[in-house]
């Protein structure tokens, strides 16, 4: 249900941990529709955010695989189905490629995980590391922007239904 | 000419900043001309360094205008024809643009400045601000490479002509 609250930063960064997105995002709020609100997110995240915005929102995430405590409420459940599906072995692989990953590229391994089992992950992963660094930011930011928008999905779906004023 | 010795990690981050193509490159050397240094640097710099090291080798040049006592001999070189034809207001035009372009993108306007004016260098920096930040990314690598690349050239015709061993 759509919401006509203006979003505080704070609850943007729940969403990306990009501070310039945030606050972009934040600014062009409140939206009228969860639809407008996934184009402005678009339209900030792939024409606003500089290069070190991108590797700020990445570094928000922890590897998938890895959890913790820490680890936000959101990752996990994005991230369930593959760790419900990983055997020890295959953990430990995703343990192993991912740090070989984040050695080449610089950055987590970035992947909308919503639904997809270890051995796709692991797939992924490894024929990802094949490609140039350019090539895996591009990829990495576009895995990031699904992630934002089924994020924001949720935020939206959380909030009470607020009736429209009368104009 | 040819070198046939050894390059330094010290030496080649004068051609570029960042440490990974530094170690790389200078692991990969001797070469047995120009060219195949050449083509050593382009496909390391393209498919090896990531975007943390790009960052990193952006980051070791002054902004283009920008003259001080600590900016390199080689930088003042490849900046000659900008800076003797920049009149004060352009510089002053310079000079802002570099911030908003840099306040947009995360890093210093990099273009390959050799033989290139200051009003040439201005609407190319104005061209390319509309850009996405992505796109200025990559642009930004092609200008590094060929800056490395006229480097390395220096960097080889002030060698000493070593006569080949026989074999």
């Amino acid at each position: 249900m759509a919401t006509r609250r203006q979003l505080a930063v704070e609850d943007v960064l729940r969403v990306n941990g990009s501070r310039r997105f945030a606050a972009a995002l934040a600014s062009a709020s409140p939206f009228a529709s969860l639809a407008d609100a996934l184009l402005a997110a678009r339209r900030i995240w792939l024409n606003e955010v500089d290069v070190n915005g991108w590797l700020e929102a990445f570094a928000a995430h922890p590897p998938i695989g890895a959890t913790s405590p820490s680890v936000s409420k959101w990752s996990k459940e994005e991230q369930s189905a593959a760790l419900a599906t990983a055997t020890d072995s295959a953990a430990q692989e995703l343990a192993e490629w991912n740090a070989r990953y984040r050695e080449k590229f610089g950055f987590v391994f970035m992947i909308c995980a919503s639904g997809r089992t270890a051995p796709e992950v692991l797939a992924e992963l490894k024929r990802r590391y094949e490609n140039r660094p350019i090539v895996e930011l591009e990829a990495a930011a576009q895995e990031e922007l699904k992630i934002t928008e089924l994020r924001l999905a949720k935020l939206f779906s959380s909030e009470a239904v607020v009736p429209p004023a009368s104009v």
